[in-house]
């Protein structure tokens, strides 16, 4: 009987080391990867990411953002940026984020107030690759955008683009917005991470004493 | 120099076996935790499970639910039960589902409209244990909610609670409500596994011809 115990240990940890190794082997590759023409590739797997915040109708100008409709937008992160995050207040390289959107309805089941989640209506990556994001060429810290049409690779946004001077003017992190994700902010604040710019604002937007 | 490489690739290999038996002895186990007299134990690390979807002063009555305030609930899984959902189209025994709310607020940093996410309020657990949660008494397909306080152990709800019975009369798939979780719902409606109260009730609501 002890024999046979042993043995069926013995076998459980031999399944357990074949599994690992299979996990191990089918794990895509940590990062971003690109096509042939340096498009990046579709995160298809950014649902099991981990998930950061969701915001609706979110708008830096007063009023609603889209008269008559709702929207939801959801923040995921690939996990070992959040791992590295957690253990030093700010982004490693190679971070990819990835920002969905999706409508926000209130009339649906048994809802009749509020809103829920229905059709994705988009996404948008924002990734940190110093290597082909160059700081002189306009991508400060080495942060791109990147639009999806669907799954196909992504096209790049040009750093004309709003998002590029919004963020490094106003995101509390390396160009990225923790102040809205509310299990980060209080990591960055204890690592002293967030930027001059972010803090300044926040001094101004203080009630004089 | 060959001799170099494979003796190199050699030791990779060896180190990356080290690093998932490490992973795997670490890895929580799966499935819900008790404490010795039975309470669930807070489940640490559900911010790195699957996120399912959020919303916002959701309310089965008109009106909002809490006026004045605004409240999102986001909604996580264990990523075992998640796989298996995907694969079935319904719940394994011992999934584990967690409701989180946080406060929605509207003015911080650059924000004007909509809302944000920040402090948490509350996290409450629904979970699938047939061994432990008896159909016989009261648990409708073994399925319990449990109310956290702080990240101690839980309470359990008695089934006289409003939860239970409107789970069961209303939720789409094994008294969970998939119909809100925008990833699933295609899934479930894919496999055919909607809840016959479920389907009998979105029948109901449609306009007649």
């Amino acid at each position: 009987m002890m024999i046979r115990t042993a043995s069926a240990l013995a076998g459980a940890v031999a399944l357990g080391l074949g599994a690992a190794l299979v996990a191990s082997a089918q794990a895509p590759p940590a990062g971003p990867s690109y096509t042939a023409k340096g498009q990046l590739q579709y995160p298809a797997d950014y649902r099991r990411w981990v998930y950061l915040s969701s915001g609706l109708d979110m708008s830096y100008r007063p009023g609603p953002p889209m008269p008559g409709m709702s929207q939801f937008d959801n923040v995921f992160v690939d996990p070992a940026a959040y791992d590295a995050f957690l253990k030093t207040g700010t982004w490693p390289d190679k971070t990819v984020m990835v920002l969905e959107a999706r409508r926000g309805e209130q009339n649906g089941s048994i809802n009749k107030a509020g809103r829920f989640q229905t059709d994705r209506v988009g996404v948008e990556v924002h990734l940190k690759d110093t290597a082909r994001f160059k700081a002189s060429d306009g991508f400060a810290g080495g942060w791109a955008f990147v639009a999806f049409d669907g799954e196909g690779p992504g096209q790049l946004l040009p750093t004309t683009e709003a998002c590029y001077a919004c963020h490094q003017a106003h995101a509390a992190v390396d160009t990225t917005f923790v102040q809205f994700y509310p299990t980060l902010k209080p990591v960055a604040a204890a690592k002293g991470t967030f930027s001059a710019a972010y803090l300044a604002e926040e001094a101004a937007a203080k009630p004089k004493p």
